[in-house]
């Protein structure tokens, strides 16, 4: 099997699978890449899933994900922190077990309103503080903080980053090279700015990682499990592609889908329908240029 | 009873109740304000609907709802805005009947992606047209168009107008007495730009109405039906009313509240309860200085 060799397998989609299970029909399915998420990788243990990712010959795209700073200072916050230094420690570390072209990013989710609060500034101010905290921590180690504004549908609950704009201005006082943003087709694809903000992402150098699945309503009862295959729903790839494609974007693509139906479905299937609904939406508009990673 | 005297029920709150009930618990409850729903009035027909106003003492402070008007040209298009035409009329009609201090008010929501489309920007640019054709016909009214942006977690099936900014933008091109915006609380509050827009919409006089809920996670499964009184939820009704009034806006304030279980109580609970609300939430932070409608 054959996928376009810019396309990354985000395990997420595949979220029932071990890390061993994944790396392995991802590496069948013709893929060149794979983004990785804590759980299945500590299940195995840091050590172990470094070798397995070496062994798989696979490239790492990202590793996801960090975050969850909004609460006050005090215990929690500090638990949070630490374990943020923690997933740094272990992106840099399996970015350097993945093969060549691998890239250390890990993803960061701000966390929602503490409950109890509706101080949605506060909680914002606090992931700026969490940022200042981590980025000296990222940078020594190499690694890229990847902010992911999400849809503001998530914005009490998961997220008080909810644009694009947003999460680079949160980055603006930091090195680009320790961080940037993510640009998650599924968050970002209604906002009246993603245009401009893209390209002002592209122009500060900030695109850490872009991924792409589709919307479509209605929405599940579980709202976070609403992402499609690309064509399933309304996202314009076409556009919001050539866009990212326009800054000189030329990482990894990965598609991450929360969804119960494809969870449910055979990894083959899913890794397999997920190149086909790769290489009709977003391969067209890939840059010619950016093939460096064939 | 009593009620703040700046506090307007709008009915879709009391969504099962005609519009005589409506009228009724309405005036029982204190309130001198109502914002009246098309259905309603158009089950006892207009000039039925216009006395039955009039006679109850009550303000109008908007009329909801048209818009719609996000499909391409052709009959559907044009049946649209012939409705919107006749619903500028009814809000005026019905403005003019109720208690003086009503304001024509008719709140548009743009529609969403026309079904099988991906083409966000092109439905964008029809609301645009669509308000270009309705704008010499609400002047001519004397009633204001007012955009509503609504949180883009109904981006693709109920309005391509997610932020209060694009709202801003739409207007921009008429005078602010024909085409301004709703701003609610239930639809920006997660914006991080939700302070200064509405500042601005205030300096170009464009809060054409007020209206507030609360949100709270987790959705109901019908998203739409997500809303709570005041206080229930993580809203920051201080920040929002204190940037609202700061602006100068000195009209009713409107509680739209779509949520079963309220759909469900018994009317003048619901009106006893959505004034209580509002006043622990939202009367302490009004200008001290805007009670002339009292």
């Amino acid at each position: 099997m054959t996928a376009d060799p810019r396309l990354s397998m985000n395990q997420a989609t595949i979220k029932y699978a071990s890390l061993d299970e994944a790396l392995q029909v991802t590496a069948q399915g013709g893929y060149r890449s794979i983004g990785l998420w804590r759980e299945p990788v500590q299940a195995i243990g840091l050590d172990a899933a470094a070798r397995r990712l070496a062994d798989s010959g696979l490239r790492l795209s990202t590793y996801c994900r960090g975050g969850f700073f909004t609460m006050p200072e005090g215990a929690e916050r500090r638990a949070s922190i630490d374990d943020n230094r923690r997933g740094i420690d272990e992106a840099a570390t399996l970015a350097a077990a993945g093969a060549p072209g691998s890239t250390a990013v890990f993803v960061l989710v701000a966390g929602g309103i503490p409950d109890g609060s509706n101080d949605l500034i506060g909680a914002r101010a606090r992931v700026a503080d969490a940022l200042g905290e981590l980025a000296p921590h990222a940078a020594a180690a190499g690694v890229t903080l990847a902010i992911e504004p999400l849809h503001p549908m998530y914005g009490s609950d998961r997220a008080v980053v909810s644009t694009l704009k947003q999460a680079l201005d949160l980055a603006a006082p930091f090195d680009p090279a320790t961080v940037g943003v993510t640009v998650d087709t599924f968050h970002i694809w209604w906002d009246p700015e993603v245009l401009p903000q893209i390209a002002r992402a592209g122009a500060e150098g900030r695109i850490a990682t872009y991924q792409v699945c589709d919307w479509k309503t209605p929405l599940p009862a579980d709202v976070l499990l609403g992402r499609h295959y690309m064509g399933d729903g309304v996202i314009d790839f076409a556009t919001l592609t050539t866009a990212v494609e326009a800054t000189g974007y030329d990482r990894d693509i990965e598609v991450e889908i929360f969804n119960q139906q494809i969870w449910d479905s055979p990894w083959p299937e899913v890794v397999a329908r997920t190149a086909e609904s790769f290489d009709s939406t977003v391969v067209p508009h890939l840059a010619a240029s950016v093939r460096r990673r064939s």
